[in-house]
């Protein structure tokens, strides 16, 4: 059996080994936190930072193969073990180009991929010289995350809440739809892609409110949104399932948001509503098997189940026995021990040919599921 | 969270444990192999055997709740584990019922469930004296498994594969279908039905050769065979979830022949083809949740991936990059690192509105993908 380490054991890699558990595959996890989601779910499971050369060099070392749950990892020790002979899924490159969003912008902008106008800011003086930009999005060039390093400017008194790091300051779009696609190439080269999500934000967290699959879009939106994330993907010449979130605007120009190298929240609809899941996708990819079908079985919707504002502590999952009576939901609790607000616990994959039906019931479980504390 | 255990760490405890990682609970497997393909998947692993008071009563002390993947665990301990406050699920009663052919046909007789007529014989002798009775299916009381324990007594020749201990000689019936059910009961007395599947079985191996669901059968007979399997999993009083086989004559007779009280090879399809698999549903019994959806998304057809005669040591797939192709078929390979002949290495499931492409693919998939063993 082939070994394959995780760097990150959150719950992507969780969901990952619960797809791994279809494969003759013998599974490791590099983590930190050893109650982390994805801990017990791992043939290995190593204590480690996952930001720290040592650390991912000694775990990748005598793998067959790597791949990564999280951007912000060590990629110098990636390139290493690259270089003697680990397979390492995406290349160390893409991570590289991706985890600084102003690299990412400049990949963008030099392979005509079209993307939100942008300048770089590097401290907050330099930021409050580009007034003439507001409003604009502040989003720090490493480290943030789920919601986390990214501010919005409207005008001169936001200035404050911008990042005194190296950042991109991007022009804020008119976005009439925001949509995302999941790619996956093989070792190979072969692509097969998902069909298009779009996406509804909870404004205040910057978290997933809902994710309705197929995107309700033009068609011609839905081929240029298509051939944009194809053209932002395929330049990283670099196997692994990549997730584009794109922004389309009232006139219906596409523009690339941001991409990611790996399984994203807007893929968590395709364990139950398609035919290979990312999940197992990637799966395929790593073990050298051929794609799977990205087709859907039915239309989805996808919601998170996230920590109540005003909660932290032992997480009690209120109303969900009540929910679990909805005939077509699949809940994914991720096991995580303590809540606190804006945390990722779950998601709700909801399958249906009725549009109206998958809206009902996605809101119904947003209004009857609420992640608080014990007492 | 709540602390479950699942006694046996096969193939079926490795699919509740996929099942698992979807809801917040803390799992454990008592297991002889440390190898055995549920071992990496829990949260606490302990090496013992199932079939021992001593290692099942130190193993369920202290649980919430314990459950099992095989019939043939100690009895006992479960039901001091009982006694002591521990919730068993199925209750030990049913498990003692069941593992005892003998004792589990008397069950059904004593509750008026149609079942083909038998006797009973202790020994080899006896079974010579029964010639009156044959054709017959001799079947070992206690021990029998996946084929083992089970010949077939076609005339006086045939004595000597007789099994010389308790056994039940059962009349052979004239099947014209071979179905089975899946039905799940909750804590508190509620009852869920998946639709009937078909099977039809390697008359060699006596292992399943592929199953259909639905099961393609009249409409008076799928009434009759669903008042039968709920009568025979009913009068056990017990929760959990229940696999019941039965046998269709060609007359439209429906007998049963045996029960399982755990999740169940009939049942593999409903991971993907239905909308609760039958292993998400023992996590809702055993959790006290509500009972999930039985019904089907799409019709399925499942066939197990079996070692291949002649072939014993470490597995190889051949074949299995093409199968994999298969756009509607999901792969589950159980990670057994040795393959023996007709060994349950994995199993396929393939969805599809059309019967004739079900049929198709399953053939395809039986004479392209083979499990030998490495040169």
């Amino acid at each position: 059996m082939q070994k394959v380490g995780i760097l990150g054991g959150g719950q992507l890699g969780r969901m990952l080994l619960q797809a791994a558990a279809n494969y003759p595959v013998e599974t490791y996890i590099l983590e930190n936190d050893d109650q982390c989601p994805a801990a017990h779910l791992c043939h290995h499971f190593f204590k480690g930072d996952i930001r720290d050369y040592d650390a991912v060099y000694a775990f990748g070392k005598g793998l067959d193969a790597l791949t990564i749950e999280i951007e912000n990892v060590n990629v110098d020790a990636l390139e290493t073990l690259e270089k003697e002979g680990v397979t390492v899924i995406p290349h160390p490159s893409v991570l590289r180009t991706i985890r600084n969003k102003a690299a990412q912008k400049k990949y963008y902008t030099d392979h005509q991929i079209p993307t939100a106008e942008y300048i770089l800011t590097h401290n907050i003086q330099e930021l409050s010289e580009q007034a003439h930009f507001f409003p604009a999005v502040h989003k720090i060039a490493e480290g943030g995350y789920d919601g986390r390093g990214v501010q919005i400017i409207e005008n001169e008194q936001d200035v404050a809440k911008g990042f005194d790091a190296m950042s991109v300051l991007e022009k804020k779009v008119d976005v009439a739809r925001e949509i995302a696609m999941m790619i996956a190439i093989d070792r190979s080269g072969a692509i097969a892609i998902y069909p298009a999500v779009q996406m509804v934000f909870d404004k205040t967290l910057n978290l997933l409110d809902f994710q309705l699959c197929p995107a309700d879009i033009e068609e011609k939106t839905y081929w240029k949104a298509e051939a944009i994330a194809l053209s932002a993907v395929k330049n990283f010449n670099s196997p692994g399932i990549f997730a584009v979130e794109l922004f389309v605007t009232p006139g219906g120009e596409v523009l690339v948001n941001e991409t990611a190298p790996r399984v994203h929240n807007s893929g968590h609809h395709t364990i139950e509503a398609h035919y290979s899941s990312q999940f197992d996708m990637v799966w395929r990819i790593l073990l050298n098997y051929p794609l799977g079908s990205t087709d859907a079985i039915l239309p989805s919707v996808m919601l998170n189940i996230i920590g109540k504002e005003g909660y932290s502590g032992e997480a009690v999952y209120e109303g969900l026995d009540e929910m679990l009576k909805i005939e077509n939901a699949f809940f994914h609790l991720y096991g995580k021990r303590q809540t606190k607000a804006g945390r990722k616990m779950g998601h709700v994959t909801i399958i249906s040919n009725e549009k109206a039906d998958l809206l009902h019931k996605a809101n119904k479980i947003k209004h009857g599921l609420s992640v608080i504390a014990k007492e």
